[in-house]
This record gives C-alpha cells, structure tokens and sequence, in this order.
C-alpha cells in the first residue's frame, strides 16, 4: 500500500525529488507536513490546507490518545473522516511528546512510566500500546515508539537510548498489523556521528518502508546538526523516504534536503503566526510593529497567497493586537503558504540544477539566527 | 444613493418583505446583520459571511474610533477595504457602548464626557464628532449620536433622553455631508407608550431615509418589548425601512417582524457559539456536553451548512473541549447560518402568507426562557 520512488537527483549535493503512495493519495517530495496536533491544524479548515497546497498533515499520537481517546476516533471512523482530511495523514508515535510534556516515573525495557499532564494521572506507553493507538487513529503513515534522551547527554547514555530504540523497533514491526500503514523506523543517536551509523544499522536491518530521523533539532549547534545529518544521508538506503522529525526553519530545510531529507514537519509556521511573526521571500516582520499601524502594503508584495492578496499589514496588526481570532487565521495561512511555495520551489530547482541559487536567495535576509 | 421599497405585505400582521439599494449593493429585508465589533465578523472571512448569506454587516464606530482609529482606517481605504468586506456595511454611532462600556463622567448638551476603557483617558463624543467618524469610516448606513439611558428608568428621565436624542438627531442631520451615506434616525423612549410615540414623531419630522428602535432588549419583559414595538409600527412612516437595534433570538426576530421591522442585529449567534451553544431547528444543544463525545451525528441532521455537512458533534465536542480555534470558527459558522436561513424562511413565508406557521414550526424546541 506504500510506495516511494526517487525521481530526480541533485549534483553537488544529496538533495533529490520523489513520490510515495499512498491510501489517501501521491505525495512529492520533499514535502512539508503542517502540523495538526489535536487533529486540527491550529486556526485552518481542510480545505483551506488544499488551497495552500497541503499534501500530507501530521497529527500527534500521544495527544489524541489522552484526549478524546483513539477509541474514540476509531469509533468515529478514524482520524482522517474525524478531522475531514481527505488526504495523507502522518501520526508520531508519541514518544517525543512522553518525554517531553510529561512528568516521568520509569523507563523500563518493557515501556515508559509517566504522568498525565493533563490530570496527573498514572499512564504506561509500549511499543505495543503505540501501535495499537496509531492503528486505531488510522493514518497512512505511522511512527515507531523510541526513546527521545534529553540533551546534552553522555555517549553512553544516547548509546543506550539508541539500542532500547532499535529493540523498540523490533517489537512495533511485530505489533503492527494495520497492512494500509507504512511504519517508519526511527533513528537516533544524538550527534555522535558512530551512534547514528548504529542506529541507522540497526534499524534498517529490522527493515521498514520509510525511516525518521529523531534527536535532532532539538537546541543542538547547527555544525553538530549538519554533520549528524550527513551520516544519515551515507548509512540510509536511498529507496525509502527518509523524514527528518520536527524540521524547521527555512535554512533547515535547504540543510536537510542537501543531505537527502524528503519529509519535515514543524510548528513553527503557525506557532510563530500566531505570535504575529510573519515568514516572507524578504525576511521576518512582526506585524506587532507599531509601523504597519498605516501601512496599506500586502504582509509580501511577492507572494501570492490569499492574505497578501487580500489584506493590509495595516488591518493585519490592527487584528493581531485586538487578540481576534481572524489574526491567528490568516497569519497562520500566509506562514503554511510560504512554507508550501518554498517547498515547491525547491522541489522545481533540484531537477534543473538551480538548488543552491535559489537557497541563496531564499535565504538572503534572514540572519544567522533566524535560520 | 438609498433607496427603499416594501415588497410583500403580510395579512394578519404588520410583517413585509422589501429591499433596499446602497452604494454596495443591494439586500432584501427583512434582514438579519451579523456584529463586526471590531471591523471582523469574530472568526469569520468575508468569503464565508458571503456563503452562508450575510448580506450587510453591522461594525462598531465606538471600538474602531479607540482603535486603531477612524483616520488610519480613512487612510487604508475605508472600512469596506480595510476588512476586504465588498457588501453593504452599517455602523452604529458610538452611543451605545459610550453608555454601557465606559465609566461616564458627564452628559451635557454638547455631548459626552468619559473615560476610555482600554486605558482610562478622558475622552468625548458629540453628535458631531460621531458623525465625523463615521464618515471616515464610509459605511453605506451610519447612525444618530443617541443617549441611551440604563433600564428601569422612571418617565422623567426617560423623556429627558429621547428629548436629548431627538436634539441630537438634528445635529447629526446637518453635521452629516457624505451623500453616500444613509444616515438613519434612532428613536427612543424604553417601554413607555407615550414617549416611544412623541420620539418617533420628534425624529421623523426631522427626517432620515430610515428609523431605528433603540433602548429595547435591555433587560425588559418581553410582553413590555412588543407593546413598544406596536406603538413604533404605528407611528414610523411604512415606506422607510425600520431597524431594531441589537436584537435578538428567534422569538425576537418573529416579534421585530411582525410589528414591521426590516433589520436586525444581535452578538448572539457568534458568542453564544463561541461559547458552544448551537442554535438549531430542533432546539439549542450545547457542544460541551459528554454525550456528544461519541455522537457521529452532525450539530443538526435538518441543517445544509458546511459544519453539519462535515463534521460530527464529536469532532466538534473534542475542538471545543481542546479550546481549538477552529472550534469557534465552525461553531460561529453554523450559528450564523441558522440565522441567515431563518431569516430567508421568514422572507419566504411572508408573501405565502405562511408566517405564522413557519413560527410555530421554528420555535416549537425553544422554551419561553430561551426566546
């Protein structure tokens, strides 16, 4: 039910174009992937997603599990009819957001041991349970259960946490049996460049139809984060889609594309739109700038989403800071538009040659830091 | 540039049908006016209002006025292109919340003394001043600088203040320049018999293209509410369109109706659905409660909107549950839209001389306490 082919290939760099299949649909790649935790694209319809050129979303697994409960979608026909998204859907496996969001009690071969921050209560996640969730929330593309160390951390303890991941995934390609779901092996392996090669190993000897790469992103240096992933990109087999988890800025997304990423996914856009920071081919503005009080111009002259073709910076702050909700909207549109178009450009420039121009231009007036 | 003509005449009640014309276009009455407080229908694009029916939106001149302020908004085009809205608009003139919303200081002849109440400072508004604003504004109907005096209120002071509103009126009327603007008288008066008639007869030997019905749906009983609305059926001209000010439910639109009134507002679809609470033909349900959580039914099986053609209640229960935005859009979404279709029912049912079936049929899951 899944398929991946490579259909362009870059000189001077990994980057490459491709497609996979699956039951809601084709993706091209490389793709970026809204992120739609509660099984809703912050402040956006599905058919506002289309309009901007949505492929695939990602929902998150450890949150629909505690709240309805993926009983309950798959009792309303799984997450895809639940949200009214007709197309491809990608859930974690909520292993991130365990480690991240929650008060942990014990990590033990078996699974994790933790509270519920919603109420405090006692909660068990396994590999076995994740898979069992990801089957009942039903999407296309689904994630192991891994074990996300904090950084920075010891070589042996991301060593660790890195062999418990693979055994991990040993038991959730056991576990799964949903055969209209592609299950992702996830790496990790922090950025010790010997510890992703394991992992990669390790993960591709179990075998799966696509794999992630975990850890990174995550306050490491930008230097580590290239390096690490230029290890991926040499010790992944280059059939399968490989998914850098949780990626990222503009410049994220050049790094990972030159090193044969093809999927990311990234709360930026809209989290950073609803703070009123807004992502354009001419760097970030603030629509909080007192300066766009009167200013009749578009968020961009050079783009050509709905928003820009619509409305004023002018109107924009005056709705951003009245707290309405129409803000969060359409700032929300205008950041996922300029995330998709640049998507698409860059997958248009990999096949005729012009990725690094357009990198250059694309990046040209964001700082060091933003990117 | 505002023309006015009654259509169908009901039997049986003063209810009729009409339409009348504006620089923006025309719409057919009677009308219900979604609430743009803030120069944004809460949640909603103008695309939407547009799909679910709106005709002619209601904006705040008092809110706008203290931001961002009508110059910049004159200077961004006006209010139809500052929110991108391309039908008719109507603002009230500030009187109102000047009222209810600030800590008064003091009521002269002049006009209004009060404190602001984003950030205390003094400020003052006159008949003048209003109308000025609202020029700058540019919606196609502007309305008199009224006093609106809190409810219970004894004869006296009521006098006093339709005595002060129809003074004002005068003003208004020739401190208003802009001939592209219907600037609509407001009589007022409470519930009291004698002084509803005396102000309608005050205001309309002044003289405007239409009348308002201020000071009702405060507060007072509903049996109080419609003899007040019989006595302004009888004493405003029949061929100038009538606009009752901030009402209501269902029950109040069919009461406003059948005394003659031709338009409407009321924030109560936008917040009572942002707050969970869905009006439907077969009754209001609140979206917060636990049964819906399972429900796959839409919000109402008898309801052709968007929301009730996509998504069931316990998608709708999880958003609101998740304080998701998207909560507030749809649920505001499908509330506006009742409104929208009973209001073109009653349009319908007026000529087939059906009126007084279709309010029994629409308010028969309604209690006395929720109409």
């Amino acid at each position: 039910m899944f398929e991946f082919s490579v259909k362009d290939e870059a000189t001077g760099s990994a980057a490459r174009t491709g497609r996979f299949v699956t039951p809601h649909g084709a993706v091209e790649t490389p793709v970026f992937m809204p992120v739609g935790t509660k099984a809703t694209v912050k402040a956006m319809t599905p058919e506002e997603l289309e309009e901007i050129g949505s492929q695939i979303i990602l929902s998150n697994t450890f949150h629909l599990w505690l709240r309805p409960g993926d009983e309950i979608i798959r009792d309303l026909g799984g997450l895809h009819k639940f949200m009214n998204w007709k197309h491809p859907i990608l859930t974690d496996s909520g292993g991130f957001q365990v480690f991240s969001l929650s008060k942990l009690n014990k990590v033990t071969e078996e699974g994790v041991h933790f509270r519920s921050p919603l109420d405090g209560a006692p909660l068990f996640l396994t590999p076995e349970i994740s898979m069992k969730i990801q089957e009942n929330l039903g999407a296309d593309i689904i994630m192991c259960f891994d074990e996300c160390p904090a950084l920075p951390a010891t070589h042996d303890s991301i060593r660790e946490s890195a062999e418990m991941t693979a055994r991990w995934a040993a038991r959730c390609k056991r576990a799964h049996k949903r055969e209209d779901q592609a299950l992702f092996g996830i790496v990790q392996g922090g950025t010790y460049e010997d510890l992703r090669a394991w992992s990669a190993k390790a993960t591709t000897e179990i075998g799966f139809p696509g794999y992630s790469i975990g850890g990174l992103s995550v306050g490491e240096p930008k230097d580590e984060m290239e390096r690490a992933l230029k290890v991926m990109n040499e010790t992944l087999p280059r059939d399968k889609p490989r998914y850098l988890m949780g990626v990222g800025t503009p410049a994220d997304f050049f790094r990972g594309v030159e090193n044969g990423v093809d999927m990311f996914d990234c709360v930026l856009p809209s989290r950073n739109a609803r703070n009123g920071r807004l992502l354009t081919n001419e760097g970030a503005i603030n629509i909080r700038n007192q300066a766009y009080a009167t200013d009749p111009a578009p968020i961009s002259e050079s783009c050509g989403c709905y928003v820009c073709r619509n409305y004023s910076r002018g109107y924009l702050r005056h709705l951003h800071m009245s707290n309405e909700i129409l803000a969060s909207r359409l700032n929300t549109w205008h950041n996922l538009y300029y995330f998709h178009d640049l998507m698409e450009r860059i997958r248009a420039a990999i096949p005729k040659g012009t990725l690094a121009d357009l990198k250059k231009d694309a990046l040209k007036y964001y700082s060091e830091s933003e990117s």
